[in-house]
């Protein structure tokens, strides 16, 4: 039960922060230059920067340098173990929903019977 | 862009740590006590407690004092904020890589004409 996933805690933990959002909301619109996304927020630069890494520590994000401009993309895939987790505990709490109503039923059926 | 949601940000942050997410799996079947909750942990009381504190700050489970027995149970809707964040971003996503396919059709059709 207390399995532990390492890139869910990252994941998780990236997904926690207003900026780290943001970025990755700016990212699933196309690949965006750091300045391009610090532009937005009233940040100092290493500030900025850190959260970059974050994301990029996270499987999130990739960046690649050109000269002197670098380039960050969304990783593919990047939201999809988050996803998951929250889907399977989704199916988990409907189909405990779904035992509940198939014994109120029972028990209505029960009575009348 | 920069939206401050904080709702997501305890959301996020409650679910980065395996201990608490281990918890959400047991309660995704249905309410337990805080020793049965506990049990699979060797873990201190009071950490413990400080992971069901925060599961409940972040309004994702609920609790009740019947005498001696404290009982917890999964709020309705509680991955409903970050499940529905991660699918916004998924369509984003989606969306773009839509219009990239559209553009490379249009691109092979102009070739070919």
């Amino acid at each position: 039960m207390a399995k532990y996933d390492l890139s869910l805690d990252t994941v998780f933990t990236a997904l926690g922060d207003p900026t780290r959002r943001a970025i990755l909301e700016r990212l699933s619109r196309g690949p965006a230059s750091v300045s391009e996304l610090a532009a937005p927020f009233d940040m100092a630069m290493p500030s900025f920067m850190g959260h970059l890494k974050k994301l990029e520590a996270a499987g999130m994000i990739s960046s690649e340098k050109d000269g002197r401009v670098r380039t960050c993309a969304l990783v593919p895939g990047a939201f999809a173990p988050a996803k998951d987790w929250l889907t399977a505990q989704r199916d988990l709490w409907e189909a405990r929903l779904d035992r509940f109503d198939a014994f109120v039923t029972q028990l209505a059926k029960d009575q009348t019977e």
